[in-house]
C-alpha cells in the first residue's frame, strides 16, 4: 500500500481532487492559488477562497517569536489572494494549541495576525480552537474580485514576458519566510496587465513549471536576470546562490506574465505605482511544458528541476 | 504566567476576540456558530462562514474508519450552517497527515467528506495539505442566507418555547458523534419560526446557557421532557441517563426557541415537513442568564452546570 511520502504532494492532491465533485458556481477549483466562485449571475463580484496552515516544526520552529507566527499565517493567505488580484475581505483562524501553551504567547500570535490583516483590510471574524499539539494555525480567507477578473495560473501564452517581484532565495536563512510582505496592492494592480500569476511558495523552478503547465506553454528563463536575495552569511559561489533563488521556497513573491498588448510601457507603469522591485526574468515559449533557461554559461538548456515539496 | 488549561476555552476565545478588530460588512462576528457578512448593500444575500477541526486523539480515535472521519469533519460545518438557517455552498479542507499515512486511507476520508457534502450541495473546491502529525482535517465552509435572515443565538426573548431536534446523550458510546446527520433542511426551514438557534456541540446545559446569555434572557427546562438517546449498553439509573443528555457533547442537534407569533401550530407544521423528532423541552424566562429546571423530583431549581469544554 502506498504511503504519502512515496506518492508525493502533487499526486496526493491529484487523487483527492478526483474524489471531489465540482458544482454550480465554481469558476476555478482545485489547482490554483485560490478557488473562484460566483453565486449570483446578476452580481458583478466573484468570491475568492484560500486556506493555508502554519504548523510548528514544519512552517516555524519551536520558540519562534509569536507575532511572526501570526504574521506568516495571515501573510500566506494574503499572498494567495494577491496572486489572484483579489481584495482581501474576511478570514477565519483555527487554532491548535496544547493545554500547557501560555495564554500570553497565543495572544501575541493573534496580535501579529491582526496587525498584518488590518493593514490589508482583512477582517478576522471567526474560527475554532482545539486542544492538541503541535501548535498550528489554519487560516481561511475570502476575498472579492470583479466577475471574471481573477488572474489564474492558466492565462499565459507564448511570447509574454515573465516577471517576478522582489528577490528570491535564502528565505529560511534571512527570516523572510516569517516576515515577508504579501504583495496585495501589486497583485490587485496587476489585474490589468497579467496573463497568468501565482505566488512563489515552493521555489521559482517548481512554481514556474506549474504556471506553464496550467497555461499550456513553455518558458525560457535567463539566469543572469534572476534577482537573488542578499544574505550576509552566504559565502557561496554565484552558481550556488542562483540555486537558492531557483529552488528555495517561501519567498511569497508574485510570479507573472504580462500580456503582449500591455507589454509596452509596463515597467514604467510599475515604477510609477510601486517601490517594490520587479524584474523581467524570461519569456514564455510555444512548446507546452518545456522549461528552459539560458544558463550561467550562456547556453540554452532544460532548467534542472528541484524545489521543495511536502511528502517528498 | 497563565496556561490555556488554567484559563479555559471561553476565556481564551474572549481574549483572542479582544485582540481582533471587526470591520465593514461584518453583521455577526466571533461568538456565534458562524460569522455573517455582507459586502454589497444592493445584494439581497449575506455570506455565512464557519470553520471546525477534527483531530486524531481529540475528535476521533486512531484507526477510526476513514469515511466516518470525513463525514464528521464535513458534518460539523454543515451543522453550524444549519444553525444559522444558511444554504451550504463552498468548502475548503486543510489536511494534516504524517508522511507514513496510507494514501488509500486518506482517500477514503475524502470519499466520506464528499458523500455528505454532495448530499447537501456543499462543493469542496480547495484546501491545503501539510505533512505533520497527528492526522487532522480543518474544514472551512461558506453558505448564503437572505440579507438579514440568519438566525443567531441572540434572538430569543422571554416566553418562547425551547425546542431540540432528535435525542441527546451517549454520542461517544453510540458513535453518533461520528455518524450524526446535520439538520440542514430543518435549520433552513426554521428561519421562519426560530427566535434563536445553535447546534448542541458541547452539551445541552452549556449550549443553552450560551443561548440565553447571548439573548439576555433566562430559561426553564423540564427534566421530564428532555429526549435521551437510547444506548443499549447503559445500565444507568434514569438520573444518570438524564445527566448524559444534559452534559455530553457532540450531538449536533438543533436547539432553538420559537417566536411567540409562530408558536401556534408549530409542531403540526414541523411534523408535516419532517420525520426528524422535535420536542419542546422548556420555556425562556425573563431573568437574564438564569438557567433553571423542573428537576426529576418536580422541584424548580438552578440547573447544575457541567458539560465538556476544551482546555478545562
Amino acid at each position: 500500500m502506498a504511503h504519502l511520502e512515496q506518492v508525493g504532494e502533487l499526486e496526493l492532491i491529484r487523487q483527492l481532487a478526483a474524489v471531489l465533485s465540482s458544482g454550480p458556481g465554481v469558476i476555478t477549483g482545485i489547482g490554483d492559488d485560490c478557488a473562484v466562485v460566483s453565486y449570483n449571475a446578476q452580481d458583478n463580484t466573484d468570491l475568492v477562497f484560500t486556506s493555508d496552515a502554519v504548523i510548528e516544526g514544519t512552517h516555524f520552529k519551536e520558540g519562534c517569536e509569536p507575532c511572526r507566527i501570526g504574521h506568516k499565517a495571515v501573510g500566506r493567505v494574503l499572498s494567495d489572494l494577491a496572486a489572484m488580484g483579489a481584495v482581501p475581505r474576511w478570514a477565519h483562524i483555527n487554532l491548535v494549541a496544547p493545554p500547557e501553551a501560555e495564554l500570553a504567547y497565543i495572544r501575541e500570535i493573534y496580535t501579529g495576525a491582526q496587525k498584518l490583516a488590518g493593514r490589508h483590510g482583512l477582517v478576522i471574524c471567526g474560527g475554532d480552537t482545539a486542544s492538541s499539539a503541535p501548535l498550528a494555525l489554519h487560516v481561511f480567507a475570502a476575498g472579492t474580485v470583479e466577475h471574471g477578473g481573477a488572474v489564474t495560473r492558466s492565462g499565459a501564452a507564448a511570447g509574454q514576458g515573465i516577471y517576478v517581484t522582489g528577490t528570491l532565495g535564502f528565505s529560511q536563512q534571512t527570516g523572510k519566510h516569517l516576515d515577508f510582505l504579501p504583495r496585495v496592492a501589486e497583485g490587485r494592480w496587476l489585474r490589468d496587465y497579467a496573463g497568468a500569476m501565482l505566488d512563489v511558495s515552493d521555489g521559482l523552478a517548481v512554481d514556474l513549471a506549474r504556471l506553464i503547465q496550467a497555461s499550456d506553454c513553455g518558458a525560457l528563463l535567463e539566469a543572469d536576470l534572476i534577482p537573488v536575495s542578499e544574505f550576509a552569511g552566504a559565502q557561496a559561489a554565484p552558481s550556488e546562490k542562483l540555486s537558492h533563488a531557483l529552488y528555495d521556497g517561501e519567498d511569497f513573491e508574485l510570479l507573472f506574465t504580462v500580456r503582449q498588448e500591455k507589454a509596452s510601457g509596463f515597467m514604467d507603469a510599475w515604477q510609477s505605482a510601486f517601490n517594490t522591485p520587479c524584474r523581467r526574468i524570461g519569456t514564455t515559449t510555444a512548446q507546452s511544458g518545456l522549461l528552459e533557461w539560458i544558463n550561467p554559461d550562456n547556453q540554452r538548456a532544460p532548467l534542472p528541476q528541484g524545489g521543495w515539496l511536502h511528502y517528498s
